[in-house]
């Protein structure tokens, strides 16, 4: 049966920017919320809005049919399954975990393994659009996991985003947002080289954009990412230190696939060289300084 | 004074796939104009549909007022203005020339110069948008030169075109040019490297790019070359072999002027192996199969 705000309990953990814009949209769906975040304080909003505040992970599960997460990086998600308090001891057999953060996909696999001897199901919906696609309700979701739990688990989904491809089995969901990672990286190292060689040869870098969005080299980058780099307004948006961390997503991926990925191995070269220069908290659009200052401009 | 169809005649060398759509497109606009091509065989649709047949590109040059060059590369528009029947022997002083060809930005700077000797002025028009563009004439247009020269070739532009973009003083045209395609390149390997990593995990790489371009990976180049790839409709298009010939020109003014670019260099390499292995001639989004041949998919 598919989830319905009638007949369906919803946990979130991770009251992070993103996390707490998705669960307010699933609160104002209708559904039943309970909500955990490591520091509680950043739960009273929701909590003053409807939501339930449970005193761990595992109390969030037994409070619900479907539990989300939204952490910073593989091991918050471990904890939050496996650890002390976790989702495994709380949760009744046939609850599913719907995990939104970008992790692992080979441990993404090893999870769902170990769940699904508690009897709960995994899917993998990382999200690709940002906080403000987080707040209106428009997120992309890229879903892994088994045919029927992603169509019973539908209408919380329709909450939360606006764009969903269920792209395969479990996993499957991780492995295609670090495709979508590496490709806005690529695509990032182009415009890089192209502001720069504009800045050294003395032309205007923003008319030299306005050219390339009206042609085949348009892109969400070239429009957002490449005008930030001219404009020199960096503040996050969508940190470096998280997309390198992407990077290294993709790269650990590829290795275990045994895929040649040399773009992503730059671009996560160049990130590198962003943060040991004390810049990982700058948008990550900023991997752009690092060429000009390689091509002697700043 | 603006260029009018009244008071100016136009000439055009150089007739293949993108030029002679584009003289036609000016022949409509109610412009004379006078045509050569290496091959006299591709100018008889036009002689048909009024346009006057020259036996050199001095005679077009002798009969107008602004003569437009659309030749392969840097040494065949050498050729036109100053080989033997040359451009420069048929112009009057004032003429001016606008090249839409993709060659040396630095070459540029120099075929100026040497016209300026006799007069003649030099404005830039690298285009974008391909065969389509052209035939609709919707071209995205690069332009470098002097502005009174550019305002008063206006006219003419807008006969083929839909966006213009007057960079900065000549050769910043194709300064443009080349940050347009080493990002689409760059956006390439990125989308390579995608296609191969969903192929070796066996998810469906078409559902990867439906959802990227539901998101901020999006772009024209995932949105064709990278369609074109899963399906493996590599039939040109744009051909590697001139990819490769545009790589190698962004690599020239990066190096002239001092700029570090690994992703227009990986791209060189990348293509260059395609070529080299007897596919120059399919789409330059075929750059990808060598991303899978070397993850041991193909």
């Amino acid at each position: 049966m598919a989830a319905s705000s009638q007949n369906t309990s919803v946990g979130f953990i991770g009251l992070g920017i993103m996390g707490k814009a998705m669960a307010r949209n699933i609160l104002k769906a209708g559904f039943k919320l309970t909500v955990f975040n490591r520091t509680p304080e950043k739960a009273a909003e929701l909590v003053q809005e409807g939501a339930l505040l449970a005193e761990s992970p595992a109390a969030v599960a037994a409070a619900s049919d479907i539990v989300f997460t939204c952490v910073p990086d593989t091991p918050d998600v471990e904890k939050v399954l496996f650890g002390p308090g976790g989702v495994v001891e709380g949760a009744e057999a046939g609850m599913v975990v719907i995990d939104c953060s970008t992790i692992s996909a080979t441990a993404t696999m090893e999870f769902a393994a170990r769940l699904k001897e508690h009897e709960i199901d995994l899917v993998d919906s990382p999200v690709s659009g940002g906080p403000q696609g987080a707040v209106n309700g428009t997120l992309s979701c890229m879903i892994g996991g088994d045919d029927a739990v992603v169509t019973r688990c539908m209408p919380v989904f329709e909450a939360i985003g606006k764009t969903f491809v269920h792209i395969g089995p479990t996993g499957a969901g991780q492995i295609t947002k670090s495709c979508n990672q590496l490709v806005i990286c690529a695509t990032m190292m182009g415009m890089s080289e192209a502001v720069a060689l504009c800045k050294k040869q003395g032309i205007d870098p923003e008319k030299m954009r306005q050219a390339l969005v009206g042609g085949a080299a348009r892109s969400f980058v070239m429009e957002n990412h490449c005008k930030r780099l001219i404009d020199e307004t960096l503040d996050p948006g969508f940190r470096a230190a998280l997309m390198l961390k992407d990077m290294k997503l993709a790269m650990t991926v590829g290795r275990d696939a045994g895929v040649f990925m040399p773009s992503t191995t730059l671009a996560t070269q160049m990130l590198t060289a962003l943060s040991e220069t004390e810049r990982a908290g700058l948008d990550s659009a900023a991997v752009g300084l690092v060429f000009q200052e390689l091509s002697g401009i700043r």
